[in-house]
């Protein structure tokens, strides 16, 4: 088992990527039956793919975004393209999840915007985009759909699922739904239950949206969006995932192109900027409805209910992964205490755990932010889960 | 000097207490002068008063509220009233605040929408509500305004201000502006600057008001109010207020009224129905554009600033008073640290200074829950400075 080295992040990329589609569910009984019981169908799935699946179909990772993020994970669509995907210092030749030794996946989430299925789009029954009419779905059902693309791709068996936030939260539920199709489950910077306090933050930002007039009980398409209220959930939300440290450091009180204040309801500070930028920047890509979907999906996912009696340890008694757990010490939407009860729980199972608690001071958003040590436990994480699975 | 004992709270109240008025500022040349330099009169200030003034005048206290109080500190309006004031715990015969001892007086703060001139007060120039028209006013002007009212009723020297979160900011400010007039400063879960994090979350609560469609640049008296949006903003702050410890124990996952979830977006958790009745509750007591006014105050609040140089030490240095400063340790809004810093700053300027931290699992909120430890540590501390103080 050789140490696992980091090449610098930023001088390699798995460039020009392409955006797939496959669709399931089109025929009669056909269609999924989500955990409300509702059906859907057909569903589309958009994903994308780097490296190469190997011959013996034993180096699949499959990578599982957060509440905003989609299937583009790393590289460019285009070389006109100004940002790359979301986690490019992750995912890449020689970075924690090395395209030149894994055959990466990744699947945009049910019910969000990123090209899978979801509120906008095409109800088949009406013709018109579902709004309100699509079904409320849970990580349950996300996790379903990623185990039709596997079918659909030949991908028996992954090597690893990995994910941060709600993407964790998909990575613990595969390690539950289909325990003999993972070997290594990489859960970062998430929990086995919304708490409160998120469940609260992640109301008040559906409030802000279903509050604004435009949205119109979900049914906006082809109209005049809720833009303003989206925005706010945005803010909110952003908020969230930072911290009191990174905010004074990233800003402090400075103001925003004057030196004194204006004695108005403008911006005064360059928190107050950053925060309507970041919310007018992700309504130009972001769907109002997708954002209530994937906040519930959120809100309802708990192991401790899944488990019966509110116990985590049964939650995880018929697991077979081992697991990389990791938490950051400024992460107060997902504190560590939440990782180590997660330990807790699996390691009363006799299953194999690593955790780690990293420090950092920027909040929830740690774990997209480039970290060597972050970059170093996945890669040697993936490397062993190689070694020691049986596959 | 005798050991303070609090009475049971609950037994004991004020009793029936009458809201007063006074205004000033009407005459020509006679308006207030802001910070910002606007001019401003009449100034109608409301008041209450609780115990009596002793013959020397050498026991009077000033309670100073916080964003969304008023001069409505205890006591009932009527025996018909449901709710006694806010600080009915605190504020009362044999309470920390012993109202059998000291001369109680409470102003509603300029700008907000209790009974003081604010936004929604009208505007002498055009016989209709200021709206935006009123000026962004400071903590500043606030202590300035009271001022005018201690003149008003005779009181020359406070034996101390009292106050929490924007009432403790009032507080430090009064030994700033008026350090020959205060004897004691009682501090609580504040700050001597608005972080980052803090003006983020009244930033997005302001856009939540700002962008409801009813607010119409702040001229919605008469008409349909931006009650959405007042509502938002409020469950935000009410967040901010409470602790991840204090919303787990007190709503945790529990659903309301039902044993499954809905699988729609109506409320399904006793946390959003919590919050969604507390944003309903306060658009029926509070004005959108005072919540604009009093939170910008707040963000403005900074004595580094002040100071020059950005020294917290340099602002005091012309304080005369004594100071309890406490904070509490699940207050993430302004957290101990800030506390801290404002303790050192004292410190260094040769300032008589107590401090505490108390153990509260119950967040920001936890200066208004009833509290022995507080109580106490209120009671003994103006005490000592009836005793110690030269007048």
């Amino acid at each position: 088992m050789s140490e696992y080295s980091a090449r610098d992040a930023d001088d390699v990329s798995v460039g020009i990527v392409e955006k797939k589609f496959y669709t399931f569910g089109g025929g009669v009984n056909q269609s999924l039956v989500l955990e409300s019981g509702a059906k859907i169908g057909p569903v589309t799935v958009a994903y994308e793919t780097y490296g190469q699946l190997s011959p013996a179909k034993d180096n699949a990772v499959l990578v599982l975004h957060a509440l905003s993020g989609d299937c583009h994970v790393a590289g460019y669509y285009s070389k006109a393209d100004a940002k790359p995907g979301w986690w490019e210092n992750m995912v890449g030749p020689g970075k924690g999840i090395d395209t030149d030794r894994y055959f990466v996946i990744c699947a945009s989430i049910l019910g969000s915007c990123g090209g899978t299925t979801g509120p906008s789009s095409t109800n088949p029954a009406t013709g018109q985009p579902y709004g309100l009419d699509f079904p409320v779905v849970t990580v349950g059902d996300m996790v379903a759909v990623q185990r039709k693309l596997l079918d659909h791709l030949g991908v028996e068996k992954l090597l690893a699922v990995v994910g941060g936030s709600l993407g964790g939260m998909q990575a613990l539920e595969w390690s539950l739904r289909y325990p003999d199709r993972v070997a290594g489950v990489i859960a970062l910077a998430t929990t086995m239950r919304h708490s409160a306090l998120a469940i609260a933050f992640n109301e008040i930002a559906r409030q802000a949206i279903m509050t604004d007039p435009n949205w119109n009980k979900g049914h906006y398409y082809g109209g005049p969006k809720p833009d303003t209220g989206l925005a706010v959930a945005r803010m909110i939300g952003h908020v969230t995932y930072l911290s009191d440290e990174a905010m004074r450091r990233k800003f402090g009180r400075r103001l925003q192109g004057k030196e004194a204040f204006s004695f108005q309801f403008d911006i005064d500070f360059e928190v107050e900027s950053y925060l309507r930028h970041q919310g007018n920047k992700f309504v130009a890509r972001f769907d109002a409805n997708s954002f209530l979907y994937v906040t519930k999906a959120a809100d309802y996912f708990d192991l401790e209910r899944r488990g019966g009696a509110g116990s985590a340890v049964e939650a995880f008694a018929t697991a077979r992964s081992r697991f990389l757990v990791v938490s950051f010490t400024s992460d107060w939407l997902y504190p560590t205490y939440q990782s180590k009860e997660l330990v807790r729980a699996l390691k009363k199972n006799g299953l194999n755990v690593s955790f780690c608690e990293i420090k950092a001071d920027c909040g929830h958003d740690a774990f997209l932010i480039p970290n060597k040590r972050l970059s170093s436990l996945i890669g040697n994480f993936l490397e062993q889960t190689r070694d020691e699975s049986r596959f």
